[in-house]
């Protein structure tokens, strides 16, 4: 079994991984659950977190993970992906968790190896893991996801975290709302209002905005994305008067999110943090266990 | 003990890692038999599969591996090789995995420390265990190398893979064959024709071309290389009919390998990945053990 | 509790520290001390031998480390360091080891965390992992740093390693003389002289000096700065006859030491590597056992 979208999903192994993600977020603690298993983490684009949290996760469970990142890889001598995902494959690991700059990369590299495939965020198709620590902490604050209503706010043309969320939430009775700048929204969303999203929304999440896209949207003027686009004290005043915040990071400050909104009390971006941890452990015992 | 050379191993020692690698290879399990030892695996060179392959036969042996790439290293403050030898040792490694473009630089270091000093290829000088699994790749074939022809094709001047299994497959009993493009064989070699080493043979290993050198000797026309010096299927049909094709990888796939052949039924080179694991447990376990 | 500067201990840690260290380094062994805890090991500059040594001695504990080298970092995104620190908490490491180019970044850190950090050096503020293992190894000499003079020699105003041994050594009763080339060292102690710092001591410790700032003293004329500045057989003369020399390392051979000196019979300087895995284990028994 491999975790490549959230369609992949039945909506038992959600409620299973979520069950067993909120145990683990209890407090962390370390098993040998995995002990003598080996993961692959095989980043193809940086990543401070997002391979650290695995690798955590991993080490929790008594895993060994072996990473290798683009720039230590055969991917500068010409070698095709398949090349690689056979390579990986021969030497057996228990698992191989995967980023890719390229849409699919991990779902193709899944039907060439003998283990499960966990996609590590892949171009601007899906981030499962992230959907699942979102919904983990919108549990964890609300009881249940059933009548809420997320707003997604930012550049949601290349994100693949509103992709997953998107694909997620609502299968747990959730109503998302997607709203950004005109220039990065799809086309079919073009027109909706960043602060109709927001209005009566029980939780906003921020989506970070890479410089360059802002710069061609709006030049480099200072301020001027967030006084836009970014959620100020003032745009969170319109959602439900219990909203929470949510970020997948790292975060621009000061961009798509202001600095009273990240650090106050309705901030809950470091207990995402937490989830990730737990949330991978919930899915390497899923699969590998 | 070191692993340096095919000529530093006795014919009971390459029988006796034979064997303990083919054991390996039925099946990937973990053990504790290196639980609490640590390798420090050294890369002057990148390299994708090879540190990998030690990576994981050190974790499947319980070891834990310490990985220094030289792009983390003192190496760019100018700290000469027998300083780093020096500091290496004095933190009291179990064994010392180096790759290095210079020549004999892992004999060098081997002099100077103390603990087992694993050569994972030194400029162009050899690549011991790369030789050890390509044996073992052939011996799970055949049985026995014992009247073997192997024809090793491509780029025989720089190639240490091609001088590691030189030495080894001969004192298995097989024959070696080499050829390769006319500027890319040494002098006393010059005049082989690749079709004629092909001829007969029971399995041809290609090597490995980098492509400034190939611009070099041909220029940049696609398919000139392949059409003169690789592997196509015809050249394949001149071997005998149960040949079969090994390559070290990377593969330049439509270079010095067509992708029919690389994919087809005699190739065994997703085995000589999975036999690299192997190769390198037996190696950690004989010498670190 | 944190390891973030020499006057963050009291006496009767360094005491402790010390002594297990001293257990420690009689030989390289292994235990379970620490099996199931993870070491984040957060390097904002290169080093070979500090990041390694960390890694070794966690491992030798039983300990698993997770490694994030600035290149794979969101600093490069932008990310603020506090927010990366809150997001390393998150994932609740048993310890977080940190090398920041700024002075006082470990400290900042440890203020936001909620696990132990440690220092492994900060801008030109301190190096407190270093001077515990200079100090081990002195005593290891002398039995008792009691009356001993050291000399510590070089570019003392960008050096952690002087600053923190400058305010180790005279609480354990020795005697600190700085000096170095004028423009290399504080205002105060301009005017010493390096010759008149070497008389009568029992210990020189020679710092690194950076080539851009050497050449940007003393042009780039070879073998300069050693006629002027560094430890010469001539120097080390002048010291008391039982005299041991000290570097940190990576050393400039032929630049602030000459060969002979590096490599003659009082050099300490590879068990000063050897010792630093043992203090880094006393370090990490302390604060995370």
């Amino acid at each position: 079994m491999d975790l490549l979208s959230i369609a992949s999903l039945t909506d038992e192994q959600i409620t299973s991984l979520l069950a067993a993600a909120q145990d683990f977020s209890r407090e962390p603690s370390s098993s040998a659950l995995l002990a003598g298993k080996i993961v692959f983490n095989i980043f193809y684009e940086n990543s401070t977190r997002t391979a650290m949290s695995f690798a955590t996760a991993a080490a929790r469970l008594g895993a060994q993970t072996i990473t290798l990142s683009v720039e230590h890889s055969s991917v500068k001598k010409g070698e095709t992906l398949a090349d690689t995902a056979a390579t990986l494959s021969a030497m057996a690991p228990d698992a191989i968790v995967m980023r890719h700059r390229d849409n699919g990369a991990p779902a193709e590299v899944a039907d060439l190896v003998g283990c499960p495939v966990i996609n590590a965020g892949d171009g601007t198709n899906e981030h499962p893991t992230q959907a699942l620590l979102d919904a983990l902490t919108l549990r964890q604050r609300f009881g249940d996801l059933q009548g809420l209503t997320v707003a997604i706010i930012g550049d949601i043309r290349h994100s693949r975290v509103a992709r997953s969320n998107a694909r997620l939430l609502p299968r747990l009775g959730a109503t998302v709302r997607l709203a950004g700048p005109p220039a990065l929204v799809p086309d079919d969303l073009a027109g909706h209002d960043i602060e109709q999203a927001i209005a009566g929304a029980d939780a906003i999440m921020m989506l970070r905005v890479q410089r360059e896209r802002m710069a061609a949207e709006l030049g480099d003027a200072p301020g001027e994305y967030l006084a836009r686009y970014g959620l100020t004290e003032n745009r969170l005043a319109l959602a439900a008067p219990h909203a929470v915040v949510l970020h997948p990071g790292p975060m621009n400050r000061g961009v798509e999110i202001a600095d009273r909104v990240a650090d106050g009390p309705r901030s809950l971006i470091r207990r995402q943090v937490a989830n990730g941890v737990a949330v991978r452990m919930a899915v390497l015992q899923m699969l590998v266990a």
